[in-house]
């Protein structure tokens, strides 16, 4: 008695029930982004004081798909595939924050418990969904090949309503993959107070990038997204107004924690 | 700019996107606790400090599949049922602190985003998993009913392995369901700092009851439980030395809130 | 070597493997029926030589969700809930076949891979679904009574996208489920033959009732619903011109085989 | 009304809500082979007569994971991804028919409900389960390479049971992909009769074979496997006795249909 384990609940005496295993965290996929440019007050209704817009095309989103393989450092995860493997789709701008710019995540869906809880860790916003997007092949006629004309697909949903789709093809090899995402991400952290009073027991803007960022293949294209309502969900309101480019790429990536830029904190409590 | 809204994250302009609806919260459904006694040790090992064991019977743990139906004040979830059925199993415990006894839930498994973040709100270690409990019926042959003699299954697997199995027969009526789950709950509340750094940002011990029960049809019965392992589950560790008894009832109940016990704090931090 | 055994494949020596048990069949469960009149000519369309339309009220289609147990006549399945529990969501119409008059599946969708084969052996033309719908309950506020005013919703999905929304009310009991699928079915079954080349194999007319059919509570009530596109549906040629009436009931039924009425054969085929 | 199309049910007057398209059917993606051997007279048990266990090495079977990507002849189902990737497990023996030997599989399971059915079609045995794959990734720490020492697992789930777990780990390249899966496939067809009285209405013996196949980067490597027991599954009675060899390979393939060469039927029936 007196002591448990685990870098997520639930916490034991082993730590082995752990949601999730300690960082450092690795990733290895692919990443389709595609970029446009939406009313910059629709951006901009989404970020919370003190964040600005960017200075710069304020009205930038990326929407992204990832499709990962994910472990810890013990690497055992990568040997039992169903907790190493999931999908992601995530809608990223631009915000600025003291002067300085950063990348921000407004909504995501992913598909995997884990990955849910290590991004509410992080400070992502996620849902999960069902989320697919077509992979390259390297033999026959049932998908693109990594080069200009390979055509992807790529979709997500929840509660059984589509939200996304869209199509990319690829027009070139890329040295990038966009602005919008490239910057360090700037996350609020929020947990309201078990009262459910209005008050926030967990409330913090984080800040947080990967290491040993790795590139693979990559590429740039053309696209075409269609967003859509749902009882839950407002993407309608981040309605493309022009497209601007679209991007593959694999991408190799660890995280090892982030740092606190704001902490507000309610009164500490012990008993008497 | 500047002002989002909404229980749970994503908070936007509308609070629309939110996870959760804000509460009250309504719940409508049937439950099959399953007592027995397990290594008192066992218990104790999950009890972080300062909780203590129960005085009485401190290895008594309930195993308990709750089949719901679930809404916010609007109640507009009910007529669309993916957004308001979901199934959760979770393993209970008692605990002492400060000279009063409390329920305490050790594991859980959920199969809905909106019911896991609803949980990690209320301090249950909530995980997704895959759910099954029998349902009574009225006519056919395809179920049992409410009187003695009418036997259920319920099941609970994660990552495509099944954790609990159980089966319960019904004996008699019953004006009680127990008396591991009768307490009030007792959570901690914890989210690791974005340091990752063995700091918690989020470490509270709360507690919470439902408001305005209401019990339905009401039975006891025997029971068979079998827990097995798994990669990232410990459940053996609390296997059956003695079965008690299981109960099966209708509940209906509301939740708004809870007390924050203790808080413990990381220092505020505020931009100079 | 030589004998193997099973209701249906795979077949092997124990005929343990086989994706359904022998029938009987046993079903309970509860089942809401929504009646409407669509365009006489998008139901007779549905229909292949020799089957005529109905006489009398051609246009009349019904939209039946049921959520099920069913069980082999071990009833081992009723203790694997997993087994036993699945949910379907079907389109049926009337048709005349040789001056008698019959009821006709023209869609289906169901959740379970053995309820799904378990159709195309009784010739319902299913295919794998999302399926919710609202469940009555006794106690709490999540959910609605078993009276007028008892309001319950009802989707269907397919690849992540809604087909069927629908929502009824229950304004008084009653003593039938409507006539659109009162009569015996009428049911193709079909294979195309290994080749491919536009021969079926299996081209067979059957016809099916249950058995032991036992009804329970039963209402009717009024309701609504929508119908959507999807490039692998085509439920909107069956869009609603007349809304008739809708009902809730529970059932129990067996089912223990059908009578073949028509059977076209492709040439027996023997090593010489 | 009189006439419906589509290659398979449901039917319509367009053709368009067919569970299946029209072959021909293009496929890109992944195999994983594991060869072992088992008890002969475990293979020769699931050879319904006139099958006989094969000449040599009767006892091989081959554990296969394949990831897939597949589409239509209109590629349309490319960029749906939901409609176009799937992941199938399957056990295969070899047998000696009339002289000649053949590859043939015993068990199946897919997670598709077209791939299920495109299966029947072709005389899989197929089941629906949850299927996991490793796959090689070409940056970053989370994944193996496709090189000597890249380390893979592989799973199967049906009904919340693990069925299969294995690891292979690539030693070298490899022109082929072993022999128990290389010969033509000899599949049974079957479909009980309506009349559930043990005659079938499809009895076919049918063998086929892709076409167009291409062969990408090809591997061979040391492998571990393990079978579980379930109510419904009867895979412990191929336990392996001694281990072959295990490969990974990228392939494409199409099809279009095969040859029936045996067919036996139940009398024609018409009206009179």
């Amino acid at each position: 008695m007196g002591h448990v384990e685990g870098f997520m609940f639930p916490r034991t005496a082993t730590g082995r029930s752990s949601l999730l295993p300690s960082p450092p965290w690795h990733y290895s996929g692919a990443m389709l982004t595609l970029e446009y440019r939406t009313d910059p007050a629709a951006v901009a209704e989404l970020l919370p004081a003190p964040l600005e817009p960017a200075d710069d095309d304020p009205g930038a989103v990326a929407v992204i798909w990832a499709d990962w393989q994910s472990c810890s450092n013990s690497f055992d995860e990568l040997l039992d595939p169903i907790r190493s493997q999931y999908l992601e789709v995530f809608v990223v701008a631009r915000c600025k924050y003291r002067g300085r710019h950063f990348s921000r995540c407004l909504y995501i869906w992913v598909d995997r418990d884990y990955a849910m809880v290590r991004g509410h860790h992080q400070g992502y916003p996620k849902k999960l969904g069902s989320i697919f997007m077509t992979r390259p092949v390297e033999v026959g006629k049932a998908g693109p090949r990594l080069a200009p004309g390979g055509r992807f697909g790529a979709t997500v949903a929840a509660y059984d309503r589509r939200l996304i789709e869209a199509t990319f093809e690829i027009t070139d090899t890329s040295d990038h993959a966009g602005f919008v995402n490239a910057l360090p991400m700037l996350h609020n952290r929020w947990m309201p107070a078990i009262e459910s009073d209005g008050s926030d027991s967990l409330d913090e803007l984080v800040t947080m990038s990967g290491y040993d960022a790795e590139i693979g293949r990559s590429f740039t294209g053309t696209f075409d997204l269609s967003l859509f309502d749902s009882p839950t969900e407002e993407l309608t309101r981040l309605a493309p107004r022009e497209l601007i480019a679209g991007y593959w790429r694999e991408v190799g990536v660890s995280w090892n924690g982030g740092t606190t830029l704001e902490r507000n904190v309610l009164p500490a409590m012990h008993p008497s």
